[in-house]
């Protein structure tokens, strides 16, 4: 009896894992797909992408309602209970980042018709290229426990920030030669911004995992928090 | 025995509570400062603001420790089983709604020296106005578990994204009449921005409270969504 409850446990902990391994391969391509209907102005795949977003929102909402269950059920110490609290944390994560490429579609369908420098859609193809890569890293970290990869893609974030800097000074430049662009780089720095957040979110994920993996919170956030002051 | 297990259950679900309110409070403050920072180009206010970030982030943390020890001591059902997971998701609400403020704090540090319409900020002020009170409502009714006004606080987001989407027309005007409107612009609207998404995060307290005391979910929300479609 004591053995079928203990194998039970370790299934719904199995399950939570992998509906968070499921629900993080759904945001990742949301977030691409987003990006391929910018770059290629595909309305019919913006729409797809932003109706995909249901989905991952009701996976958060199972995930959670499985932790809570779980929890509810057994009496989860030390590493089990950090499995399950993870579980939660990156579920909320995952919905964000999401959420961010949901936005990025939607903007797409905002930017129909509307006049469209090709240099500035290719710097936020490249932004997206390194924070996708970023996402996928992680969620491999994720699967195998690695909280050295963690850690990695937690100072890579750094690079995804300098992007985005750059890629802001980018935009105001083209605003300032012709105010026919205004419109359209104010949305593009939006999804720039997106893109960002979403590389803040992967970092909150690798926080989780050297969290699961050892107990302890991943340090040092604030100094990192300093680096791109000026603009958030 | 059984008694005294029974208080002191009761005790710690009450510092949950107690803390979440504190953090509440501090959040509101942050917000707050951060507003009058931005509209007296207050430099020492917005840095003061920026740093006051941090004890709300360990506040965070110490909920978030103290749901897992109530849940791992304990093993708790219905009603005392959402008190806690509530605690735990207005938590994360929270520290995203002073991270937003502390964003402003930071665009305000940014924006030292810069030519400044004063007529923009006014429009800012008057957003953050109807956010902090849809926040202090919010922070009361869960005081109060009173699902009635997380309902109405829910539905009044509108106004906030409506203010939102009237402020970004606004700045795109500003900014195609003088291009040297458009740093300055640019920063105002991501201010404008993150009031609105404080706004979203009180929508999710909101929700939060009305499954508190009903055990279900705020519906409708797509539909809510839907209706800013065109600038998320």
């Amino acid at each position: 009896m004591s053995d079928h409850i203990v194998t039970s446990y370790d299934e719904d902990l199995k399950e939570l894992a992998s509906k968070i391994s499921e629900m993080g391969g759904r945001a990742e391509r949301l977030v691409e797909d987003s990006i391929k209907a910018l770059v290629l102005m595909d309305m019919a795949g913006a729409a797809e992408a932003v109706e995909k977003d249901v989905i991952i929102n009701s996976m958060d909402q199972e995930i959670e309602e499985k932790a809570v269950l779980t929890i509810a059920r057994r009496q989860p110490m030390a590493q089990d209970l950090r499995e399950i609290v993870s579980a939660l944390r990156i579920s909320v994560d995952l919905e964000r980042i999401a959420d961010l490429g949901k936005n990025i579609a939607r903007r797409t369908l905002a930017l129909e018709g509307k006049n469209q420098p090709k240099q500035l859609v290719h710097g936020i193809e490249h932004m997206a290229e390194l924070t996708l890569a970023q996402l996928r890293t992680i969620l491999d970290a994720y699967t195998a426990r690695d909280d050295m990869s963690a850690i990695a893609v937690w100072h890579k974030d750094r690079e995804v920030d300098a992007l985005y800097n750059s890629l802001f000074r980018e935009f105001l430049t083209y605003m300032m030669e012709d105010p026919r662009n205004i419109s359209f780089c104010t949305h593009l720095l939006f999804c720039a911004k997106n893109l960002e957040r979403i590389g803040d979110h992967v970092t909150n994920i690798a926080e989780t995992i050297y969290y699961l993996n050892t107990g302890l919170p991943l340090e040092d956030r604030q100094f990192k928090e300093d680096e791109h002051l000026d603009l958030d």
